[in-house]
């Protein structure tokens, strides 16, 4: 096991991502990576057989867990932890989900940086030898994140164009020893950074920082220049979040125009959809991992990318009490093998 | 490294506990433990110098990280990782409170199980040769819990006798490779058990069955009984419930009637103090452990601890919508060395 600089971990015996699925809603079906997700839900308010939001993201998370499992041919009782976090209140929307698998767990809060943590966490446990199969889990359901941080659906108050959707969707990770096409070679924990912007509806704007200091650290830390990546793929930036992440990387003397995605703005087509800035949420940087970064590595279209999920740190009471709305990213280095 | 049974880490070179500090509000340092607290909050309203519960939280939080700092030498850049949660949605007290100490974050929730979490990814992480030093923490305020959770202060509604106290109080943990006379030698990481309670002001009951099911994994993986801890303490079970834990175990042959001690009932004079079923939340087990339990382990006065915070996972919307409170709990063994 090393240990590399101050923030990040590459790892001697790299473990394998092997094996994950996604489950969404409508209008990430109706997207432009709808035909790669695992399971569309098929009920327009996109209840998943539930009957409140909360509880539909529960069922979202434990059928993600279920086909990750299936597609890895695994059974609950060979994950030895389970690392799983939702946007929610209290995690509520883990709790409920996972119990059913009985695995022993770890709950998390990232924000929207969740499904890099529990992927981060999960590595650490695997690579150091604690387990030898865990599961990372995350979600985000539209219904019960604008229930939880905004106004209720039916005022339909206007979304300023700096606003993001929240993905209705969960990403399950399958992590382990057995060999994979896909490995995680290290990884970088973020420190929070705060500029001191309070708008929940520009959170691009509050998380670039973040994104942009996870970067930094991550080249610092493992010697790299940008372009050793063949994509740098950040969380839920989107279109605002990424031109402050451009500008905050010139200043530093890195570019990486022409090699950054981001997982909000890979998920919805903006001009038909009316996603605004992109979209955002637990759920949004893991089902656009499990669906379209993870395949283009198992094939070796990309050899090496650096997958930064970014968070807001907020909550309703924060932002009524005037604070500001800091940011956090966690980095994963993901590579062909 | 050595993983044990199912649920258990068994380290190999286990990581030492190598200084603590514990902050608390007025009541507490009223309680029997009183004068075992490093800080005592000076002003009535328990405010810690900020204008809101959620502030003065986040400023215990600050405080209980630097006094660990300060009693055991180290500055915060000494500290590679930090492992932190809180009760209040979204861990914002956490967020708001670390910030300013710039160490790389995992953000965690287990109700009030999280100091066990804590402790436990912590110590994972050192054991693995990834960190010299990190730090767990973890926080409570009754401000902010009964604002969160409860009616508001004002209405003075009445508490059932099976109702816990909410402490508000932090606890901060400086795990690492230096010697002392405190080692983390296993961690028991806990599943969700969930017996379909659904009283949110008898969180003992609730929390019971998960201290159980954490405690026989403990004994079974390490291949222990009871009596080779010298204690068994649990995080805040309050007396209601202890008597459950109690019959729960003697149901399955194991009797910890002699041995068990619960931070709950620990912190709080059940008769002078008007606590009801004793002290919970996420500062109970952390304050109690840094001022009272790692003290004795210390000294050599007790050798072997079996430590388990537990927590009900639980949010206003699970229970508003009619869910049960299923109970989480993370065991840390502790000894003397």
């Amino acid at each position: 096991m090393m240990t590399k600089g101050e923030q990040s971990i590459a790892f001697e015996q790299s473990p394998f991502l092997m094996g994950s699925a996604s489950v969404v809603g409508q209008k990430e079906g109706e997207g432009p990576l709808g035909k790669k997700f695992d399971y569309i839900c098929e009920d327009k308010e996109n209840m998943f057989g539930a009957d409140s939001w909360e509880a539909a993201e529960s069922n979202m998370q434990r059928l993600a867990c279920r086909l990750a499992l299936e597609k890895t041919g695994m059974h609950p009782e060979e994950i030895r932890y389970l690392f799983a976090g939702d946007l929610l209140r209290q995690g509520i929307a883990t709790s409920m989900g996972v119990e059913g698998l009985q695995i022993p767990l770890f709950g998390l809060f990232g924000a929207c940086s969740t499904s890099g943590e529990a992927l981060a966490l999960g590595a650490m446990t695997v690579a150091a030898g604690y387990a030898e199969n865990i599961i990372a889990v995350t979600s985000s359901h539209f219904g019960s994140a604008e229930k939880e941080f905004r106004f209720p659906l039916g005022y339909a108050s206007q979304r300023p164009l700096s606003a993001s959707w929240t993905v209705t969707g969960s990403g399950a990770f399958l992590v382990g020893t057995q060999k994979s096409h896909v490995r995680i070679s290290g990884v970088t924990i973020g420190k929070i950074v705060d500029y001191g912007l309070k708008d929940s509806q520009n959170m691009g704007a509050c998380m670039a920082p973040a994104a942009c200091d996870t970067i930094l650290a991550n080249l610092r830390d493992f010697g790299r220049e940008p372009e050793e990546y063949d994509h740098i793929i950040t969380g839920d930036l989107g279109y605002v979040g990424q031109s402050i992440l451009f500008d905050l990387m010139r200043k530093k003397r890195k570019n990486i125009d022409s090699i950054h995605l981001d997982c909000g703005k890979l998920i919805y087509d903006q001009q038909t959809q009316d996603t605004h800035a992109g979209g955002s949420g637990c759920g949004c940087a893991a089902v656009t991992l499990s669906s379209y970064i993870l395949p283009k590595i198992e094939k070796g279209e990309w050899k090496r990318i650096l997958f930064i999920p970014t968070g807001a740190l907020m909550s309703t009471v924060s932002y009524n009490e005037g604070e500001s709305v800091p940011g956090i990213a966690h980095a994963i280095v993901l590579e062909h093998c």
